[in-house]
C-alpha cells in the first residue's frame, strides 16, 4: 500500500498541486482541464477589478445583475446571496415565524438540509412530501417552498409543481422554489418555464451549478417578498459581496443554453464510447465515473493482479490524468480521505474546451498505462510523490 | 434649487459614474482617487483569477490566509466570514442555547446590532455594560463579547479588557472579541496586545475596515470553538467564498501598519492645513468632513449669497473635486437621498497614493471655484450634468 496514511496523501496531493500550478504558469490556464466540476468559476476581467475596486463598481455591477438575473429567473426583483442556503435562511427569518408551519414539495424526499435548519432555527415546524396526492397545507403554514430538481436530478413534474401552487394559492401562501440546479436544468433540458411564469413568489438559483459562476445564490421574485427579505439578509451578513456579485453578473452573461444541451450529449456519447473499453464505467446526473473497486475489477478483467490497494490505483489513474492529459479530477487533488472515485463532469466549465475524443482517449490510455505500471513499485511512487 | 427630485439625484449620480468610466478607461484606475473610504478593496492579481478557477484554487488561498491570518490575529485556527456579522451569528449559534446569557463589554455603548440581534434570535438574554465597575456574569452566562473599537473609534482601556478576561475567566466563560476595527487601531495606534495575547478565546475584525480588502470578516482563535462555529457556519452560509478569501490573503499580505500611522498624521496634517482657509472643516476618526451647512457657512464668511440650497452647493463641490481633482466622494456618487456632507477619508487605500498638498489644494480650489460659479445656474448645471 502507497498511500496507507494521511501524510502520504497529503504529499501526493502537494504533488498534484506542484503539477498543476507549474503547468499553469508554462502553458496558461487554457491548457489545463479542470473536469472535478468543482471549480467555482470566477470570470472576472482586468477592468473589472479596476472598476470593482471603486465606491461606484458595486453598484453598477448590482445594476448589471439586477438585469440578467431577471432575464435568467423572471420576478420583479433580484437579491444575490453569499449561498443559496443563506437565502433559504433569508426568506425563512423573514417570513417565518415561532409556532408556524413550512411545508415543502420536493421530486424525492428528503430535503437538504438547509430548509430544515432553518425552519426549526426559528422554532417552526416542518412537513415534506414527494407524493402530489399527500400534499397539504394548513391554517398554520406560512411558506411553501418547492425544490425544482434535486441534488441527484430528479426533476419535479410540471403538473405537480402547477398543483402546489393551486393549493398554496388558494391559500394565499408565499411560495418559495429552491431552483438551485432546477432553473437551467428544468427550463433547458425538460422545457419547464421559469419558477416565476407558474407562480413562484421567489425562486432561488446557484450560480457555480450547471453554469459557470461562483458559489452563491440569486433570487428573484415579488417586489415586496425581496424587500422584507433583504432586510433580514443584511441584518445577519447573508448577502454576496459585491466582487461576488460581477462574478455572478458576468457568469450570467455567459450562460448559453445551447452548450448546457451539447454537454449533456456530450455527457451520453463518452460514456458510450468508454462501455466497450471500461465496462465497469458508470454515469451520474451531468458525467461519468469509475470508482476504485471498478478500476480493480477493469483490471481483473485484463488478467492482472496487484498488490496495491483499490485506493491506490485510482490515486495512480487520478495522477496518471493528470500528468499526460492534464485533466484535474477530485481524486488527485482532493484532500486526505478524498473519495478515490474518478469522477469526470462534463458539466464543468473546461469541458467546453476538449473534445469527445480527448476525453475517451485520456481515459482508455490512462487505464492501459495503468495495467503497464501496476507491478512496477518505483514507477508507481514517481507518478504519486515525483515531481 | 437643481436637484430637489430624486431624478435629478440620479441625473447627478449618472453623470457622475460616466465621468469616472472614461477618466479610467482614458487615463487608468491609478488616476483616480476614490477617498469615500467605502471602496472595497479586492488586490487580486490576474494569475489570482486563473487559479481560483480550478478545484485546487480555493484551497490554496485559505492555506495562505492560515498563515496570514495567524500573523495578524494570533490563535491556533482561522475562519473567514461572508461579513463579520455573520462571524457573530455563527458564533452564537455554536456556543449560545436557548434561556442563556450574553454579556457584552464595549467602551461605549451601544453595541452594533448584530450581536443583541443574534442573540435574540437563539432566544438567549443580552446585557451590555461600557463601565468596568458595573461588569457582571452569572451562573447563566455562556458568552461574553468584548468589542475593541467602536464604529467612532472609542478605544477599549487595555486594563478594562484585562479585567473582563479576568472575570470570565474565573467562570470558564469563552470570550469572543469583536476587533472589526480593533485589530489595527488598538494595536498600531494604541500599541496594545492583539485580544488573543490578552486571553481572549476568539477574536474577529473586518478585511475592509483600516485595510484594503474586500468587505467581510475573519476569525481567530482557539481550534476546539473554530472547529464548532465553522460547522455552523457552513450549515447556514455564512463562510467567505474562495474569491474573497483571495482578496483577503492579497489585502492582509499587503497591510503595512507604517502606512496606516502615516494615514493617521496625514489626517491631522491635512485638517490643519484646511482649517485656515476653511475653518468650519471638521475631523472624524479617520479623515475629514465638510457639511452642506458649512459649505453655506464658507460663503457666507465670504459675502457670498446664493439662491441655491445647501445640498445643491455640495453637490456641486463634489463634482468639482470629481472633475477637475479625480477626487470621488460620497456626495457625488451616492444614491438618491445620500448624505450632502464631503467626506475624505485618509483611511482609504487610494490615499496613499496622494500627498497631502494636493488634497488641500484640491479642497481649496474647489472651494474657491464653487465660489466663483454659484450665482451662474448654466455653469452649475453643466457641472452637475454635464458630459
Amino acid at each position: 500500500m502507497l498511500l496507507g496514511s494521511s501524510e502520504a496523501e497529503v504529499k501526493k496531493r502537494e504533488t498534484a498541486l506542484k503539477i498543476i500550478k507549474s503547468k499553469i504558469k508554462k502553458e496558461g490556464r487554457s491548457t489545463i482541464y479542470d473536469l472535478s466540476g468543482l471549480a467555482g468559476g470566477f470570470p472576472l476581467k482586468k477592468d473589472d477589478i479596476d472598476l470593482l475596486e471603486t465606491y461606484v463598481g458595486p453598484a453598477l455591477y448590482k445594476e448589471k445583475l439586477e438585469r440578467l438575473g431577471i432575464e435568467h429567473l423572471g420576478g420583479e426583483k433580484i437579491l444575490p446571496f453569499n449561498r443559496t442556503t443563506a437565502g433559504i435562511l433569508a426568506t425563512i427569518l423573514a417570513l417565518v415565524k415561532p409556532g408556524d408551519e413550512v411545508v415543502h414539495y420536493l421530486p424525492r424526499m428528503p430535503s437538504h438540509p438547509a430548509t430544515p435548519r432553518s425552519v426549526r432555527l426559528v422554532g417552526a415546524s416542518y412537513k415534506e412530501f414527494d407524493n402530489i396526492e399527500k400534499f397539504r397545507v394548513t391554517n398554520n403554514t406560512s411558506l411553501v417552498m418547492i425544490t425544482g430538481s434535486t441534488m441527484d436530478h430528479d426533476i419535479i413534474r410540471q403538473k405537480d409543481f402547477l398543483k402546489v401552487v393551486e393549493i398554496s394559492k388558494s391559500k394565499n401562501i408565499p411560495i418559495f422554489v429552491d431552483d438551485a440546479s432546477g432553473a437551467r436544468l428544468r427550463t433547458v433540458i425538460y422545457n419547464q418555464p421559469k419558477a416565476t411564469d407558474m407562480g413562484a413568489d421567489m425562486v432561488i438559483t446557484s450560480t457555480y451549478k450547471l453554469m459557470n459562476g461562483p458559489r452563491g445564490g440569486i433570487m428573484a421574485g415579488k417586489e415586496d417578498l425581496i424587500y422584507m427579505i433583504k432586510s433580514k439578509a443584511y441584518e445577519f451578513g447573508l448577502e454576496a459581496q459585491p466582487p461576488i456579485i460581477a462574478g455572478m453578473a458576468r457568469a450570467l452573461e455567459e450562460f448559453n443554453p445551447k452548450n448546457m444541451l451539447e454537454a449533456f450529449h456530450k455527457k451520453n456519447d463518452i460514456y458510450k464510447a468508454l462501455k466497450s473499453t471500461l465496462a465497469n464505467i458508470k454515469e451520474t446526473p451531468t458525467g461519468i465515473m469509475l470508482s476504485a473497486n471498478d478500476l480493480m475489477h477493469e483490471l481483473n478483467r485484463k488478467g492482472i493482479k496487484t498488490s496495491l490497494s483499490h485506493t491506490d490505483i485510482a490515486f495512480i489513474f487520478s495522477m496518471l490524468l493528470l500528468r499526460n492529459y492534464n485533466i484535474i479530477t477530485i481524486t488527485a487533488v482532493g484532500m486526505p480521505g478524498c473519495s478515490p472515485t474518478i469522477r469526470i463532469d462534463l458539466a464543468s466549465k473546461d469541458a467546453e474546451r476538449v473534445d469527445n475524443d480527448y476525453i475517451v482517449s485520456a481515459m482508455s490510455e490512462a487505464f492501459l498505462k495503468l495495467s503497464e505500471v501496476v507491478n512496477d513499485k518505483k514507477t508507481c511512487e514517481n507518478l504519486l510523490f515525483g515531481t
